[in-house]
């Protein structure tokens, strides 16, 4: 059954502006994805899905498991998303509890985020590690939510399937991108357990986290650093090459 | 000498506002830089600066070669600009004009982007390409304009310095990542001048253009794409990779 919203005093609709703000998720884990693709990944994913919010004009959609399904006017709709374009549906996604040692599958591959504020950036991050058979991400301190719209948005449903913590798993070898290291991408060995330290952009890797980590430059010909989603992909690429070869 | 204005009427402020809202560079090739790290870059780059705006709570700057510098109040300020923070200083700078030639510098490398419509991607492909040592960028129809503030922005000045058209200079080798692809990434060989195109998300390189290309893969071990400027990421670095090797 679909009902029909039209106060924007509703609860649900107000979690629903309160997480397109940016609001951290509350213990039910809820977070905001937008639009119909980021449905359709967690509906893939096999995650819980607890309410699907339809702009007036959308179509028609199918039942998505037990999920609460309600149309609100179009005026309405376009106030609650945190995007410019949020197409026509907003869905209310309950994302996985994940350990530390969740990251410790296969030989691990794991992506630290430290620092990372930009959500567009965060997410890609995450689509890569995932693309390049990460076994999981580490959003450190300082790091914006994994739960941010625009990082889910950006993260292509990665978010929702792979394994996010917030503290390092033991047992790891670092590796972290200095434009002045030594050592190029291509020479370090990631066949061992390891992870992949991306600094935010500016201030870098935090110094004590610099200092257990093996640092590697990505020889670039004008010295300016790139962007970090850019860097974690050439690191991930490396590392996947070597473990495939 | 610092003017004030305090009319949003100003013809200096609504062309500000215009090309915040994605308008069209004119014939004076102006473009809306946001941030002090973009009139820095500018200025670094030797580009001509048009006109400097200063919020009314910005510190005070040093002349910018001849630009006419104004100050305008915080609340007139804070609606110019195209991004949610914009800091406290906008630039209208003069684009460099360049021909499909300059791109033909060297042995030239060349990115060519077909259908990127988010700033923020096509803005990180420019600051990649330059980062490793590309000739030059071709925006082909259907992508957004390098003018777009948010993809200068994204550019972190790259914008300003490597040379951008619009159609593919002759002679060179192209190059398409393409997920079918039977070919690697590190199997091929980018010696020779060549073209790597990158593709809208969703949509990738339109027919003609991948029928004239070798296909490349990227290999990964899920997910079907790449984000766009992670995609181009890779590719341009296994090429100086080859080049400098």
């Amino acid at each position: 059954m679909i009902e029909t919203l039209i106060s924007d005093k509703n609860p649900l609709l107000k979690e629903v502006r309160r997480l397109a703000a940016g609001g951290a998720s509350g213990e039910d884990r809820l977070v905001l994805a937008e639009g119909p693709r980021l449905l359709d990944e967690a509906v893939r994913s096999g995650i819980a899905i607890h309410a699907v919010i339809l702009a007036e004009s959308a179509p028609e959609i199918a039942a998505v498991g037990t999920a609460r399904i309600v149309r609100v006017l179009d005026g309405l709709f376009n106030k609650l998303a945190s995007t410019e374009s949020p197409q026509w549906v907003l869905s209310l996604i309950r994302l996985p509890e994940w350990t530390p040692e969740d990251l410790l599958r296969g030989t691990p591959l794991v992506v630290v985020l430290d620092g990372i504020q930009d959500p567009g950036n965060a997410g890609a991050i995450l689509r890569t590690a995932e693309a390049f058979g990460a076994s999981g991400a580490v959003f450190l301190k300082g790091t914006v939510s994994p739960s941010n719209p625009k990082c889910l948005r950006a993260s292509a449903g990665s978010a929702f399937r792979l394994p996010i913590v917030n503290e390092i798993p033991a047992g790891l070898s670092l590796y972290a991108a200095d434009p002045r290291a030594k050592l190029s991408v291509a020479e370090a060995r990631f066949e061992s357990p390891c992870g992949i330290v991306i600094g935010g952009e500016g201030r870098g890797v935090r110094p004590e986290l610099a200092a257990r980590a093996t640092r590697l430059k990505i020889p670039t010909v004008q010295v300016e650093s790139l962007n970090a989603a850019v860097a974690a992909g050439i690191l991930l690429y490396e590392a996947r090459r070597q473990r495939s070869s």
